[in-house]
């Protein structure tokens, strides 16, 4: 069974948080390989990431990606949350654990961002 | 002429404002209605908004989009940024000044997060 977990940074607001479960709910209902999706926080909010990938492979996932939702490869990115998750891996190592690059790496953001410019006008 | 400003929040790891710079050329290649694309920062880096903003209309905009490189609605997206905004377009009343939503409001994003997912495994 194959697994997205959506890690996002978490926030003080709870609003930002809902924001990002119901974009998780959205993925979920998307046509895709991934028959378990969910997300977590690296802080602020929950579940911690290791909390949403212990649920994830608690649930019967034996392939698990990890996305980071984020805009820049900060140290959150480069440091944290491959830290979290190699610690997690650790404990698991029949499950396939992958981390994805963060959403600001993605190369169909510029042309997102066009769209978006474009049909303000 | 028409621009486009990419607002994004500011980092004080130049890296992640060299982030920024680089998508802000890369939807300059972009084949566009947009003569004129540039981004500025709400706060740590340089331009200002209303410096990006002043910048863009110096060029010879006489259209202008301002667009939230931001994840999620909190303060920077709904106050900070709407109120920089507005107190540009009190100075230039000639120059059509639209705010373009937050690029985590785009339905796309969630297709994009799929693929990023999808092909890492």
């Amino acid at each position: 069974m194959k697994a997205l977990l959506l890690v996002a940074h978490g926030s003080r607001r709870e609003a930002s948080n809902d924001e990002v479960r119901a974009l998780t709910n959205s993925l979920g209902g998307i046509q895709s390989d991934f028959d378990h999706v969910d997300c977590a926080f690296l802080e602020l909010a929950d579940p911690s990431i290791p909390d949403g990938m212990r649920r994830a492979i608690d649930a019967g996932a034996d392939e698990l990606v990890v996305l980071p939702y984020f805009l820049s490869a900060g140290r959150h990115v480069s440091k944290d949350i491959p830290g979290e998750v190699d610690s997690v891996r650790a404990e698991f190592p029949n499950v396939r654990i992958s981390l994805a690059p963060y959403l600001g790496a993605s190369p169909q953001i510029a042309n997102i961002l066009i769209t978006q410019a474009t049909n303000v006008q």
